[in-house]
């Protein structure tokens, strides 16, 4: 049995918001929790004595890319990722689904994106088929390595056994995502393959790590409907979210109420995959999810996006400045003045636009780790409101809703 | 007057090795040192935090690179790079006169590099004069910038003032470097040139910071000595060494030798401008030199040559692995078993091969962290070895003489 436990320390009385503890034998989550991602087994920007030093309580780090670089053979010789990576604490790692996604349906759809998706502007290049990196079948997912050429077959056997040999606390089921375009029919015969895809995660997976069961279904009522009710009912320790969530931020919210309306009484922890905008964070946060991943804050931070808090920072610059930009090329204000981070405390904007514009590596340490540590921060807030009993009054400071 | 005093603590009695304090306004640097360079105001793959963790007491930035960007006058009104970059202790920044160099001369003669140079090796691509983006008359330097085409003019006297408004503690006179491939004729000239400048550098120079004289003559003996007299019986804070030192170790010692017949008795700080190997240390420590700067081990981190100490690193090897090669892809060892720095404390080379692989940013703060390490504490064991008197022993057991 996998050491692990959740237990909820508060429900808001308005909504589905709650706060918990998921307990690992590599310690402690408290969520709500944005989940910084570690996809080649190191946050982009940050190694993991800087992630010790502001807090970070868990990384989630990508199947795909370990078995293909450098192989969790590999990682499994040292003992697993904590060890390789020199990461003591919790990690979660994903199944490779979304790269049979991104690699496959997604680029022959123009998408690599799945979650929300504005259908008009997220259709980019459509590659043709016989180009496609991820084939899918009923059996698995025939990848081709991005990094070497080099071809795997994935069954969700074999992601468990990978998933083993790289020794996270938190695994995810095998899945197929499907993109946005997919035809009902089509999402159809894919949610029975996840399913049959859980079934098999569930028997194979390593029993010392926590498996989470993936909810499919794109933005078909019924389906996501059929979906919830199949992986509620299996033994996964936890229950995630993927897959596509509809063109607008309402239908998102439509995607978490079908879910929700029928996992809304289930103890485990829920994890949200891919989301992770601050006004995402307090939408799932309502509806009921405990944790998230995203690259968004990391990927962001790199492309000279900062975080900036309530006041100056509002839905319509989604909490963020353009470091880039000529007006803080004098500004010796800290990035968020209210912000602990130890950025914050030292640099100003005028520095780090500098460093920005020399491209300096140290501008993508500090840029890094502000928006880390500022969504953390904010999930922190919210953990608290949610206990203190004004998650809604918080909601309402931050997103006007 | 500078806020500016040089302590020799120590003097090795069978060469001319010796161990000091240089003492500033922000700060002591325990001499002999190597300064880690921070060219656009940060040190590449560190950020000030991460200098200040492992100690580190001083570093150099580029007028040039700071002039053009982002304006020593913006850097001026934050009321210097210390404030600008957040960064406490002494500061050097060098002229603008390697510059006039390596994007005049240098360009023109195919080599970016002066002091030791393999000539056989060191000749790239040769431009044409019409390309260079420096040309040196008597009055100064006309730039073109390399960010965005802009022309500037220097002078001894520029050059003074944007030192002045980046504030550093100890700056550098305006000087001519030659290259290995110059004819004496020039080399004399540009010698008459820099002498000239170096008055007018004295003249000019803000007398908050300390003002070292830089010897120049290439690897012409009468010259050498001309410069090194010349330089020494005027009022500068502290002595530089710069250009071209031939073209083998043996010619470095030359050079050196030369120029430290005249300048034994001089109680003076002295800096060599741009050396930075293992061996090179050695070699002009016991020349008596006692700040140097350099890119190398910086720059040679983030190309995957990181430092090992005597034993697994000597001379053939240069003191350094190369974390790229396959053969470190299982090796659970820290990069060097006898270092004590945040990286060899916690990651295997393993772990580094991978990120480097990954081009993870996390490889290069890692690395770079290593590398500035390792050499800094080199420079304390050999400061250590003069004050106990056995740095022929140390010197010996590092690179066999």
């Amino acid at each position: 049995m996998a050491d692990f436990r959740f237990e909820i320390i508060a429900k808001d009385m308005n909504c589905r918001a709650r706060a918990g503890v998921i307990k690992t034998r590599h310690g402690e989550i408290e969520t709500p929790y944005l989940v910084p991602v570690a996809t080649s087994a190191s946050v982009r920007g940050m190694d993991c004595d800087a992630l010790e030093r502001i807090g970070v309580q868990c990384v989630l780090a990508n199947t795909y890319h370990l078995h293909f670089q450098p192989g969790d053979k590999l990682i499994g010789k040292f003992g697993g990722l904590h060890k390789f990576m020199s990461w003591r604490k919790p990690i979660f790692t994903d199944s490779g689904g979304f790269q049979a996604f991104s690699l496959g349906l997604g680029a022959l759809h123009g998408t690599k994106k799945i979650g929300f998706i504005p259908q008009n502007k997220e259709v980019k290049e459509e590659k043709k088929e016989e180009e496609l990196l991820a084939k899918v079948s009923d059996k698995g997912v025939e990848f081709r390595s991005a990094y070497d050429g080099a071809i795997s077959f994935l069954t969700p056997k074999d992601s468990m056994e990978i998933q083993s040999n790289l020794g996270a606390d938190i695994i995810m089921a095998f899945d197929e995502c499907t993109s946005q375009r997919s035809k009902k029919e089509y999402v159809k015969k894919s949610v029975e393959r996840t399913h049959r895809w859980a079934i098999e995660s569930l028997k194979y997976h390593d029993k010392k790590q926590a498996l989470y069961g993936i909810i499919q279904g794109g933005f078909f009522k019924d389906l996501r409907e059929e979906s919830t009710k199949f992986i509620m009912k299996q033994g996964f320790d936890g229950i995630a979210i993927g897959g596509a969530l509809g063109e607008t931020k309402k239908d998102m919210k439509d995607v978490l109420s079908w879910i929700m309306g029928i996992l809304q009484d289930d103890a485990r922890p829920r994890h949200m995959l891919g989301i992770g905008w601050v006004d995402d964070l307090f939408e799932c946060v309502e509806n009921g999810l405990d944790t998230f991943d995203c690259v968004h804050m990391t990927r962001l931070a790199r492309h000279g996006g900062l975080y900036v808090a309530s006041g100056e920072g509002n839905m319509k610059n989604k909490f963020k400045i353009e470091i880039n930009k000529a007006k803080y090329s004098e500004d010796k204000k800290p990035i968020d003045s209210t912000c602990d981070c130890p950025t914050c405390k030292k640099y100003s904007r005028a520095y780090l636009h500098h460093l920005y514009k020399a491209k300096e590596i140290s501008y993508y340490t500090l840029a890094t780790t502000h928006n880390v540590y500022f969504m953390l921060s904010l999930a922190k807030k919210i953990r608290g409101a949610i206990i203190k009993g004004n998650f809604k009054e918080l909601k309402k400071e931050w997103i006007g809703v």
